[in-house]
């Protein structure tokens, strides 16, 4: 039976790698690459560091492949499918490398940023392979510590105040309003700046808030303010944008936390 | 300059430490270990054996102290403190254990379950023991691998849906409704089964949910269990109670996903 390791190896410092992580990097015969293209090439990078770290040479194959690249904007590029088809392309993508690069009784892996489990494809693309029935595998997932953990260990802060939810959403979503029923709301996938229209706090209703704001967390790079939203606004739009002109991406998440009428313990 | 280590250490699987806690650990001196009393005492034992493993004996000291026990149980006991009394009798207990047990150049440790970020109060109790102005120190948090994540990984799934957001929540908070805004719910603290409230689904317009539960994650116990809510309660119910009335306590989490009308992408 072949196997497959889901591993989820931490939002950019390779300390944040579970002792779990390592072992199963140890008990893999075959690593899957894929290159999303363009800069985030540093991101491969990573995890190459990671492997060259805690994997001896020779142990093991590497298998690299082109990620179809998701175009997110909209009606810009030649290439724009739908979700449902670009889906589908990855899956059939998975679905050779698993078939053609891994041996009836290895073990794979895919090497997933931050947890596996906040905004990453690579499990819904697993099942879509399976459903497909053309290969059979057994997988495996190993947690790891997303952005959003790193975001509120370097702000020493938590994500929830005491008894109170916590929601984690898109940027995209964020742009149509402030969640209800959640004072704390960590937001990622954020390519717009959503934080912007609740700045102003007299042209929305959204009350007083403060960011935790994160950038490129746990690698050299990583930048962080926090405070007063209105306040500290136009200092996140303006190293983001330096930050980004300068590297030519960006990562980064934020905490947005409503003051509540009746005093803010954490 | 005093220093201090919150370092996340996992929400009950020891492989679940991450290499920066590893080294923070073993550049603590002095482990603050706080019992809660009661059966928790399998938790501190867990941390015992987390030292055991990674810190070699004879290079630290090791503070006990016991934690005032917050009585959730409405009038049921003889101390009931209000939770601000709560926390400034933890706040003095901590001042107290920095102050007393730490030496000047010395580096302290509380080692925190999960992720420090999730409802923990260590952070919160840090800041108010500064706040006090007695003692100084500087802290640094180490972000953990939360029972969130661990039950997301054991389960094989994500916490959302794609593009749609996941809230966190406690079992006190789902009893008084579901939350708007988001169709994929993780709840935490749960002593009353909130979830049983949305098993009728002709009881409550919540539609139709999957849940993905788990108890004692990360543990030689573990319990999982998953499927439609109507139909996997008794069983969730069943299995609970008696895994409560064996072992003396239980620590569950789960996820409710409200099926969406436009197909179940993840
Ligand atoms: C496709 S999602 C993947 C999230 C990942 N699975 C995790 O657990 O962090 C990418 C988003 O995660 C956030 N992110 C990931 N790594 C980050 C980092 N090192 N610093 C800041 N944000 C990061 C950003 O919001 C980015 O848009
Ligand atoms: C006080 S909170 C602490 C959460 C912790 N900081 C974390 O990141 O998981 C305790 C709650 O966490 C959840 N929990 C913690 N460890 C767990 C485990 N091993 N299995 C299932 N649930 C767990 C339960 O919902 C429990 O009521």
């Amino acid at each position: 039976m072949r196997r497959i390791n889901v591993i989820g190896i931490g939002a950019g410092d390779p300390d944040q790698l579970t002792l779990q992580a390592v072992k199963a990097l140890r008990a893999t015969d075959v690593f899957f690459l894929l290159d999303k293209g363009e800069a985030k090439a540093d991101l491969v990078g990573l995890r190459r560091d990671i492997l060259a770290a805690h994997v001896p040479e020779g142990t093991y194959r590497l298998v690299e492949a082109r990620d179809p690249e998701r175009d997110r904007t909209a009606g810009g590029a030649a290439y724009s499918p739908a979700v449902g088809d670009w889906r589908s392309a990855r899956a059939g993508i998975y679905e050779r490398l698993i078939a053609e690069e891994l041996g009836e009784d290895e073990t794979g892996a895919f090497l997933v940023w931050g947890d596996p489990a906040l905004y990453d494809s690579t499990l819904g693309i697993l099942e879509e392979v399976l459903a497909r029935g053309t290969v059979t595998f057994e997988y495996t997932v190993v947690p790891g510590i997303s952005s959003v953990s790193a975001l509120a260990a370097r702000h020493r802060t938590g994500l929830n105040r005491v008894g109170g939810p916590v929601q984690i959403t898109t940027g995209r979503r964020l742009a149509e309003g402030f969640p209800r029923d959640a004072d704390d709301v960590v937001v990622m996938l954020d390519a717009h700046q959503a934080f912007r229209r609740y700045a102003d706090r007299d042209a929305d209703d959204a009350g007083d808030i403060d960011i935790y704001w994160g950038a490129y967390l746990g690698t050299p790079d990583e930048i962080l303010v926090s405070g007063p939203l209105a306040e500290v606004a136009p200092r996140i739009e303006r190293l983001r944008a330096q930050a980004r002109a300068r590297k030519g991406w960006i990562m980064d998440t934020y905490l947005l936390r409503r003051r509540r009428e009746d005093g803010d313990g954490a």
